[in-house]
């Protein structure tokens, strides 16, 4: 691989466009005393220069002009910041095309294009590099492709969403609405003012196919990866699990299988002596499971200007002393050279459940419901009836939860369950996640 | 740097170097298809091999000749798994002499003599790696080279003793006694049946001298760090502590402070809130507080052959690619090229503590404790004087803790009062440690 020139471009000065060129510039010496290498910030190019004007970068690196940028001999690194799937690509494409390597924390396009462009840069005799992509400041890609790579990777649980998890903290320790605590977070700037991206568990997704990509050495389908979001979680459940022993999380989930790869995003219950349950407020964690390495996780803060910006300049330091162009041509995990990965569809997901149904309060409405689940194979584990105040005519919770049953036959129970006269409201189900066998089997 | 082949000697086959060895053995094709490298595992070196034939290892593969194993050219990497100060010295000087090389576990020679080392590396031409040396399977030391070369390291708060962890666990958790927590840890094989080296701190220090040079990129002077081990400490303090809020942990504390920095390994108080806090048994955690990232942590396994073993693989790996090499070459960090760090003295060291004071129970002794104190600038944050059964003529407990202190007047202080009449017993100190300004400053 060729010398990459230290010069970088920055593309989008938003948020982490701005935090990363405050690092490269503010930071220069202390970078260069710590990497050894002289980065040289030649170029922001946006179309407004408000943000960068407020951070003091100077005049003269501010330009609106991309193609002029590139042209620059001496820039070796782009780094795309500016989101989104249509320009953002086009800056990507074109800056490979120009043998420029490429540092990106775009998790939405890697979602859905990143084959294409990892393809396109080899190409290109250039790398990209997005540590930035997955969990902000947390160098959980090193951990796949460099730390853990002597492992086989059993099973991968994220917590890679700030906004959910602040919100879900809210609900857990201030016993608030999902709405109220949405609202908190709007106000404290960790959710949008449309947080649907965020709330829906599509970010997370996105995160989860270039994680899942990367620990199982495999094209991943984003579109094939079932997801939940937390946007339609009951504060009851999140009570109830409570009381049973579980914290809610919003995770993002890959298992090897017997028979192929397991991927959802879902919010789910985890032991409340699991490290995961412990990540509160805006932060993220990934727990991984090596063969060799048994359990490891990764905590930090997964959004942010300088969080963010931390783990761009990592890649950008990487890009330049050749390191992370040697891992590109090397190492076997790239997906873009690898052949698909087998995803299991969600019904033949074997887990542990929670389910709670809605009944009318009647002698023999508990046999049913029980004899419905056993039909199907579902064992159940343990039954809480909480005491409700006034029963007359009211709904009543029954909550369940079950021992290993199939995705599937869960759908199936609760359609029957919600079908029988004694339903009030519509079943509702989720998983719990143990923690798996440390080193590895099912 | 030149290629380096892919054939591999690892020097001493116990409990890690088997797990290397299989991990290389067993794993082969997972190896080359993960890594993109043809590992060959050339020869296992050592005098006994009842271990290496008990994992399966060819016989083909093991020798006792060290020189003639060092004299393959097919042979790149020299994995030093012997321990020790003596021989495994010679192993890593004969190995780099012969442009080797090396990877290394060893953290109590690398704390003694790294700087030597690394510097005798450089004048061959080679990299000397040692992933393993810190926190077993938690890449922690890419974290500090790679992850994070972005940022000024600004604290670091490692848990990275097994032993002493799964101790205080039991003694946390099960309320027992120190002597009956170390027998369990022996009986389970997490404690060696001289426990010295672990539960007196010195394993410690060996590795916050590793980490703390590498995170502030300057030579650390071992000897100067204070040390206090887990070895003394008592249930009823580890009991009032929790009463208090806290959980005690054995830290390897690193702080960079406005005139040098501050090291110690120290049994300490940290919040019921803080990350570390939730680290239980022999799992090892190192909290790292950088200026852009704010905080991570890194969390797994400590010990143990397949876990240490992960992160021997990932060094030779890095080794074979180049990537070590060239961090090797170009990285500032790198201690044998840099200056001497400003350790403090543990007198200056600013912290809040926890002490307990003995006293006849009398009146005026709270007085005289709290105007002992208040003579030495130290303020007092809050007083725990618990109920005792039998007080005729017993000591009783006065548990204070402080706002921030010096570390020395706490010392004038305990030393005046342990030199009043109503003193029973010396007095007891701990440090109470708070999480940083996430962002830098004091």
């Amino acid at each position: 691989m060729k010398v990459i020139k230290p010069g970088v471009v920055i593309v989008g000065c938003g948020t982490v466009g701005g935090g990363t060129a405050q690092i490269l510039w503010r930071d220069k010496s202390l970078l260069r005393e710590r990497t050894g290498v002289d980065i040289e910030l030649r170029k922001v190019v946006d179309l407004s220069f408000d943000h960068a004007k407020s951070l003091g970068i100077p005049e003269k690196l501010l330009s609106s002009n991309l193609d002029e940028a590139l042209s620059d001999p001496e820039v070796g690194v782009v780094v795309e910041l500016v989101g989104g799937m249509t320009f953002a690509k086009t800056v990507i494409e074109k800056s490979l095309r120009a043998g420029k390597c490429v540092v990106t924390a775009n998790k939405a396009l890697l979602a859905h294009h990143g084959n294409e462009l990892l393809a396109l840069a080899r190409e290109n005799g250039v790398a990209i590099s997005f540590e930035a992509s997955c969990a902000g400041g947390i160098p959980v890609i090193r951990a796949l492709y460099d730390g853990l790579i002597a492992n086989r990777i059993e099973a991968l649980y994220g917590i890679v969403n700030g906004t959910c998890n602040y919100i879900l903290t809210e609900m857990i320790q201030k016993g608030q609405s999902y709405e109220v605590a949405l609202k908190a977070a709007q106000q404290l700037g960790f959710a949008e003012a449309d947080p649907t991206l965020d709330v829906a568990g599509g970010d997370s997704s996105h995160k989860l196919t270039i994680l899942a990509s990367l620990a199982f050495g495999r094209k991943v389908d984003l579109a094939s990866i079932p997801v939940s979001g937390i946007d339609t979680l009951s504060f009851d459940d999140v009570s109830y699990g409570s009381k049973l022993g579980y914290v809610v999380k919003l995770l993002a989930i890959a298992q090897r299988m017997k028979d192929g790869i397991s991927l959802r995003v879902r919010p789910s219950f985890i032991s409340k002596d699991h490290p995961l349950a412990w990540v509160s407020g805006p932060f993220n964690a990934v727990s991984i499971y090596g063969s060799a390495v048994g359990h490891t996780m990764y905590y930090g803060r997964g959004a942010g200007a300088s969080p963010t910006g931390s783990a761009v300049v990592s890649d950008i330091v990487g890009v330049i002393t050749g390191t992370a162009g040697i891992g590109f041509e090397t190492l076997g995990i790239w997906p873009d050279r690898q052949s698909d990965a087998i995803q299991l569809p969600s019904e033949e997901i074997r887990s542990r459940y929670y389910v709670r149904c809605m009944v009318q309060d009647k002698p023999g409405v508990l046999a049913r419901v029980s004899t419905i689940m056993a039909d199907r194979g579902i064992s159940i584990a343990s039954v809480l009836q909480p005491e409700v105040q006034e029963r007359d005519g009211k709904a009543v919770p029954i909550v369940i939860t079950t021992h290993l049953a199939r995705e599937g036959n869960i759908h199936d129970a609760l359609r029957e369950i919600d079908a029988q006269e004694f339903s009030r409201e519509p079943s509702v189900w989720l998983s719990i996640v143990d923690e798996p066998n440390e080193f590895g089997g099912e």
